[in-house]
């Protein structure tokens, strides 16, 4: 796409000096598995603090890091100095999220000036298999870093 | 509204043994506050645990009780031996959740045989203030108890 | 609410201007009903033109005048010079949309400098009956008139 | 998709005629211009009947061929003698929808047995050009037919 222009040579570490700052991505076990222009990969492995009634992967987990891969995919892609804050996002949860762990896979649909939309899927992966158990569509907003 | 009728009138401890075996509230450190018929509330205090890159709460733990209030409040107006899935849902952050501690609210819209529609609001409490944060739609389903 | 507050005082004019401007309301046979600070309604009467297929109301209409009720009641405390445009919006189905007219209204939730983000809800209405048919969230966005 | 199978031969006669009863495509001047397993496609010419205040697409045109596509998508994965309803949509606006023609595609991204999940694109054509104007999640549910 013509605008998905890297405008941050150092796109990389800002996005994972951020993602260390969140204290809720340490908290769910999750680690950023690859940041590339327009979209971004987080991982959680599964662990019982993070199930629903029924023993597995809880919505919330799974939206959590969508919402987070959606937004440092749309980071990637603003000039230094830049911050992002998520407008809003939606979420259909497609299938039961079991498996080892869940991949959630951010990537830019279409960067604007100020706005940026972005998709998100999540999969719930095990020993063979991987199942699309999500998909986001999440608007992201570009703010001056304070 | 004509069909916000209680069918279970059990719904409270439904509600409770579900939420207690949902992995992800304790570990939010989040707690039932109250359970009536088609209106959950659920709250959670601050903790490090808990933000983003700026010392907030994360969009993921707004997101995370919201959905479980939804989805209790669909809860409390189905019949005995149901589980509710959520289908989908969106949120829009309407401000910076900072605070004390997250309140969400989440209420029946309308009540269908398989759907029900919810709507979720998330206010940011601290002394003396709250601020209205986040809301949610959501779809419910209704499932058969394994 | 603090936010809700008029920065042009011909509000009702710019609104009603622009809605004039809209070929697809005069198609569909719309009609801006009311226009208050951060809450439109607009109204549109059956005709079979409307129809999906099994003869009510087709979702496309409902969403139609509730999108434009939703922008123009965060065009109402936008300061002049202003318009608006449409991020995103999501909309529930609640109810057939089955009466002699369809009434949107649309009130603003949380105005900001840049984004504003609505309700709107649809009503079916009938001799003596009004059925809420739909629910919609949406983003609204503040651009400079050109 | 293992589960993007066609359960019922006349799909296409069965979207086609039901796309007929809708009176709403025929006004917009809506056509159906391909119905594949799990795919549909509509288009609707340029008129200034379709218009929005700044004489482009207005959104409830781009929003109703969606809905559309996508609820006649999941249609071509269902057994004889279902028809579809939409839950919910949500739409992004991605660029202004300015052109000689909007073509609308919905596809099936899950196929469940009530319930099916769609996404939706709408492109903006004109001689030499397409732009990407719109996404769609869609959720739709199969009903019996009356």
């Amino acid at each position: 796409m013509a605008d998905m222009v890297v405008r941050n040579e150092e796109f990389e570490e800002v996005v994972r000096a951020s993602f260390g700052r969140q204290g809720l991505m340490a908290h769910l076990g999750a680690e950023l598995a690859s940041v590339a222009p327009g979209e971004v990969r987080i991982e959680v492995p599964f662990r019982p603090q993070l199930t629903q009634q029924h023993g597995m992967f809880h919505g919330g987990v799974t939206t959590s890091i969508a919402d987070s891969a959606c937004g440092y995919s749309a980071l990637t892609l603003m000039p230094a100095g830049s911050e992002v804050v998520s407008v809003e996002f939606k979420i259909n949860l497609l299938a039961p999220a079991r498996g080892e762990r869940l991949v959630a896979r951010g990537r830019v649909v279409r960067a604007g000036r100020t706005i940026t939309v972005c998709h998100g899927d999540v999969y719930a992966a095990g020993p063979g298999s991987e199942v699309h158990c999500a998909t986001m569509v999440a608007t992201m907003m570009r703010v001056e870093a304070a």
